[in-house]
């Protein structure tokens, strides 16, 4: 059954009983619109009276705003996501903005979908947790769409970002874990194209590095749960195993952790430490307790919000790329330090 | 930066170059529209040529559609939503149906959220995880939009829903409990005025007590982790503990099996067998390996896509409810039953 739009009180029906334009009526719903107090104000109560929805379609057509803010997202199966789209929707409601969701499956048709939702002109679109093609970010670019990637650093120059500053986390867990103890360091990566797993390798990497250990390292644990088992059965077996292992997001490091006890038989963090990037939820149930570092989602949606409603942070022009520090979860997983210096590098 | 609709193309300069009128330009992006197939040719290759980008709210006043699916969803805090959220946002998507979600989180706006959400004319409001208020029923019923239950039976009489048969599930666990030698049933209940909640504890405490079991009764769950502990540790204090604790929902139970075992010390399941329901991707990691009921995802979203198509299954009429059959997922949670005649329940 499709809406019935005839059976609306419309904006023609105001205007008719006002005895004024139906422009003149339109302008009394947009905020910024000029338009006398006293004019306005008798709309607004014969509004009210008569029930009268405002159209958020035929307000659009008038006022080239429609409140809509297209969401892309990757992948709602990792927990992170579905935490921070519920922060970022909730807020954008608060604001009187509607979010429009575009989920990219893998290998999906995001281009398709882009243009589906272009073709609902949002005022802006925030990407969680994906790179859009090229093609898609043209297509945006083409249609005035600005775009803000939401934990993501994006290739496009004309881009906002809003990241957690991933390198200094991952650096500040090498460090922990270099505190306790650790001498053979493994790495398992993410997605390698993507800035999350680029900067907090680099981070882990290079602390490690710097420090003289060589680090053991497998790229593809696809920031899954299955991936991270994957990952962890190649490095876990033979010689030579890790003493201490670092998973570019939470997700993974679970799947590496429950891997390494119960395929493995390994004490951890006895016999190898280990630690995720996010904070998701399930890092602190007590089954697993994993040291990690918290992402900062509150700060990072009130900036998204921010630059949403045209009121962008210093710094947040297009191009700007702003870095929030994360936050050192010293959890079971990894071996305890009696003073942690380190932790500064990570506030 | 508002988007610049004056930069783009418009349907009017398209009527310009070829010489049409504005409405027969827009009857050619409208499939069901009555227009000659050599005049639509026209339109259709002139707006590739251009770069034309259909304009969704444009066409929506002329043909009365808007081709948005406004999603309700309560909590995406428990993974099960999430996931479904993802099935049913992208199955949307391949059928050219556009998604604008809608958050309502515990005590907040939800009904301010709505009439927002209506302000652009859904065709349909599919709500996740949630009972609206009446009033809330009323504005969508009053708007003309057709309500969809997911996981609720609604209570709004010319609602639909599609559902797990939550009381079959239920029932077969408890014969499944009873089987693995469950002589003192424990229940963790989710959130008192739902229906998952209703169904899955009728399910459960009916087939005990038909068995001539009693069982002790802990309501509020919450449907979160933290519920899940708090109710568990009232549950388990004391004489008498239970010997098998079934939760309404897997994040409950999830809850619970930790503080079993890290609380209290408990084997699980030698000392305390431990079920859910859902299915969520948790349940099946090894940490956990949780006996639960999986939900038929999939099939439920078929449901809801034929039905938001136009085209719904039979015995979809408005107000009907969908009742499809879940899956017992025999775990590491529960004792092991020789024979399993009960599977049959839940098939």
């Amino acid at each position: 059954m499709p809406p019935r739009p005839s059976q609306r009180i419309t904006i023609k029906d105001l205007a008719r009983e006002l005895g004024m334009s139906v422009a003149t009526v339109a302008r009394a719903f947009h905020p910024e619109a000029d338009i006398a107090v006293a004019t306005r104000e008798a709309v607004l109560r014969l509004a009210r009276e008569r029930g009268y929805q405002p159209d958020a379609l035929a307000r659009s057509m008038i006022t080239g705003r429609t409140g809509i803010v297209g969401v892309l997202v990757a992948d709602l199966h990792n927990p992170f996501y579905p935490q921070a789209l519920a922060l970022l929707t909730a807020a954008l409601q608060a604001a009187g903005f509607n979010t429009m969701l575009v989920v990219a499956e893998p290998g999906g048709t995001v281009d398709a979908a882009i243009r589906l939702l272009l073709s609902y002109r949002p005022e802006y679109a925030v990407v969680l947790a994906t790179d859009l093609t090229t093609e898609a970010t043209a297509t945006c670019s083409a249609a005035g769409v600005p775009l803000l990637f939401f934990n993501r650093v994006p290739d496009a120059p004309d881009a906002r970002g809003v990241v957690c500053d991933n390198q200094g986390g991952a650096a500040a867990l090498a460090a922990h874990m270099i505190a306790g103890g650790m001498r053979r360091p493994g790495f398992i990566g993410g997605l390698e194209g993507t800035s999350t797993h680029r900067e907090r390798r680099d981070g882990f990497i290079g602390h490690c590095t710097a420090g003289g250990l060589t680090v053991r390292e497998e790229p593809g644990g696809a920031f899954t749960y299955a991936g991270g088992q994957d990952a962890a059965r190649r490095l876990l077996r033979g010689p030579d195993r890790p003493d201490g292992l670092f998973c570019a997001g939470d997700i993974m490091a679970l799947g590496a952790l429950d891997t390494a006890r119960h395929e493995f038989g390994l004490r951890v963090p006895e016999d190898l430490a280990i630690a995720g990037f996010d904070d998701i939820p399930m890092a602190a149930w007590p089954a697993h307790d994993l040291s990690t570092v918290r992402q900062p989602l509150e700060a990072m949606v009130e900036k998204t919000l921010a630059w949403v409603r045209g009121r962008p942070a210093a710094g947040a022009e297009a191009g700007c790329i702003l870095r929030l520090p994360g936050q050192l979860m010293e959890r079971g997983t990894t071996r305890p330090v009696p003073s942690l210096p380190f932790k500064e590098i990570c506030r």
